[in-house]
């Protein structure tokens, strides 16, 4: 069994055997199979795919390459939120304090920015003093303690999905369905979840802009989640245009304080409420969808879910005057308007394109190397269906590196369209996947 | 433009341009761009291919990452040939000194064995004190002086070909239409070449087993040659079973010396006269190939491509010695015979396994790193279409490292299929292709 014959059965579109996926992976992490060859694997796995066996033994391989946490003492069903990426999304901020303070466990491991989306760690770390790299000992701690723990994949868990994942940006290697299965699922088996629910992002800022490809990850997502006994629910969201009123690092904590503390925008708050309520139904706390999204939304109203967030924070070493007064924060250096050359109604927005430009603005890593400028971000003042006149704001962009010239801000403009005839929200929540089959959103919440 | 943009749009299936393959390339060299990019680039290139203008910007582009020899002061035109890789394939040992001696000059550079295909240059090596490393100013005043240079690919040439083709074989990317252009004629155009005659092998033991492709390779290599003023024509020959009688480095020289001195075997001697009639018309030395195949018999039975032969040895610093006088060779520690298990003809022969297993034996290489044994080889003693006897030998294998067990004498038996009825030995010769079109070969041999 060689490297090269393993990738030529791949190539040639036959299935893997559990015993050549094995040694291609532990090959790979003694230093006997390169990068080279694992890429190529890679794309050719993107090219023929992954068998339904072949994909659960892919991701036991890879959760079982690194530490496997044991939640089994802690009573209580433990249940962790994971999104696809998009443009906006800070919804772990919201979500992980929120059902924690709802008396259900949240062992949550995330992941950085990269390319257009951007990540729940970097987002964490715009507060000063906010540890993500906890070890394990004291993640496990926390979540015991204080019920949830948010922190970013350590030394110790998956590290065969951590090394390949590096790869797979530059590679472009990210949207293949067992790929993204292995690498999600190794990571919430491995962090101590006995339930997860996803939340299939779709539209053009999504790492698949079509319904019919979300789906059919989704689908494989349950799928194998399920043969693992990881009891799993996917939520499809909207993703054609960004979630909210921010996109960067601190203006996302800001906007999730608004939401913590009762207020922010309705979009983001509706699709926290309706993941925490799966959530609370797969730890069995809530009867059905629309009576869990009630309880959630009192625990924001009444200011319990933000007291858990500041918990949170005071645990994990961030300094939480800056969270009571985010008037302290370091202003960005540039703050530009970027507005509207002619009145009508928003059609569309390139969400995927404003998630780039955010990145570039320096809110986001175009290589796993760069350095992140946490006050970079951009408030977007119109979504879709939004009436606009010229001269109106559509958004705003600050960053404390190379100010935004007027290229950059044209190039922001060039992310709506707008159009005369009035123009319909997309709708925010899509569908529900679970082992059961699919359901729509009106038949239960 | 970024590495991911370029390997993501050839992944979507879309044709790169100029700019973007210049970039990928010139990065790589520079180090800007890993292995592990250029690999899945390299997959995606086999699953999308490339239109014949981005073979050709390739060829080009890697032809000129490095130094390009001109010979327009001598003068005639220069000939080489190319083989896409076989199994007991010599003919470059012959063919360089024959052609030469009939007074047209040979620029050839040569590849190494790797996988279970062998290698000019390990076979030229196996002869004592022979040089292949030579820097470019000394292969071009022995190509003045003596006709023929064989060397490998220095430093100096196509550096780009040179670090893309050592990955391919580890990442199973070698079966590329495009990249199989790019790489052979990148090397051609860079030596010094006006003309080429290409050796595209069909059969189980050659790189593409079916005809169907082999001709569309072939087509490619002409076509793309043709845009670079290269006039390039192509026999198609087979390679259902090994060429000749022997298979490894010595014992493919020795079999060189007995065609050199106008005996061996018939099929050997046959290919070799056929390629060069080609070369002798492509310089414009022979009215038709039935008298350029008359010639260049005549030049091997009267000695004089043997004396040219002893020159280049001489010329490349090898010990004459041994090919005058084989016998005092180091002998191989071990000798086997593979003898026939019942009565039959050979109805086919698996002659990619038995290159594999030659590589095995010893006489070539796993991985580029491996160290080569000179004596170890195979004798074939029976081809397709012979009637074999129970307890007759099928092959003789020959090394001095670790010796041939029972299961490795098996494994080079299963290569034999024998069956009842009598079986057609395979046609050597096929087809002729040039840029005019395709011609059967009773229409021109």
């Amino acid at each position: 069994m060689t490297a090269r014959e393993i990738i030529l059965k791949k190539r040639n579109g036959q299935s893997l055997t559990a015993n050549e996926i094995n040694f291609f992976i532990h090959a790979y992490l003694r230093g006997e199979i390169a990068d080279y060859q694992m890429s190529a694997l890679l794309m050719a796995i993107y090219f023929q795919g992954m068998s339904f066996d072949e994909t659960i033994t892919l991701t036991r391989i890879m959760r079982d390459s690194g530490e496997v946490v044991d939640f089994s003492h802690l009573p209580g069903i433990k249940v962790d939120k994971h999104s696809t990426g998009g443009v906006g999304d800070k919804v772990s901020l919201i979500l992980a304090p929120l059902v924690a303070a709802a008396g259900v466990s949240v062992p949550m491991i995330s992941g950085r920015s990269l390319g257009h989306t951007g990540g729940t760690l970097d987002k964490l770390e715009s507060i000063p003093g906010f540890k993500t790299l906890l070890p394990l000992s004291r993640f496990k701690k926390q979540v015991e303690e204080i019920g949830t723990c948010l922190i970013g994949q350590t030394e110790e868990i998956c590290p065969a999905d951590r090394r390949i994942y590096a790869m797979r940006d530059a590679t472009a290697t990210v949207q293949s369905i067992p790929l993204i299965c292995g690498s999600i699922l190794s990571k919430k088996l491995a962090e101590g979840s006995n339930a997860l629910v996803l939340d299939v992002k779709v539209g053009n800022g999504a790492i698949f802009k079509d319904a019919e490809t979300a789906e059919e990850l989704a689908t494989h997502l349950i799928r194998t989640a399920t043969a693992f006994n990881l009891n799993t629910v996917a939520l499809l969201t909207d993703m054609s245009q960004p979630l909210g009123v921010a996109a960067g690092n601190w203006v996302e904590v800001c906007e999730s304080i608004d939401v913590l503390q009762g207020r922010g925008p309705e979009d983001t708050r509706k699709v926290t409420l309706a993941l925490g309520a799966i959530m609370l139904q797969l730890a069995g706390k809530t009867q059905n969808l629309r009576s869990g999204m009630t309880q959630l939304g009192a625990l924001l109203d009444d200011g319990t879910a933000w007291k858990k967030f500041l918990e949170i924070v005071r645990a994990q070493e961030g300094d939480t005057a800056f969270l009571e007064d985010p008037e302290k924060y370091p202003a960005p250096k540039h703050r530009v308007e970027v507005k509207a050359e002619g009145d009508g109604f928003i059609a569309a927005i390139n969400a995927r394109e404003i998630g780039r430009l955010s990145m570039l603005l320096g809110a986001g890593r175009k290589t796993v190397d760069d350095m992140v400028d946490y006050t970079a971000g951009m408030f977007i003042h119109k979504k879709i269906g939004d009436r606009v006149e010229k001269g109106e704001p559509l958004m705003t962009l600050q960053n404390s590196g190379q100010p935004p010239d007027q290229d950059f801000a044209q190039s922001v403009r060039n992310c709506f369209t707008i159009t005369h005839q009035s123009a319909t929200p997309p709708q925010l929540l899509r569908k529900l996947l679970s082992a059961q089959g699919v359901h729509s959103i009106t038949e239960i919440m």
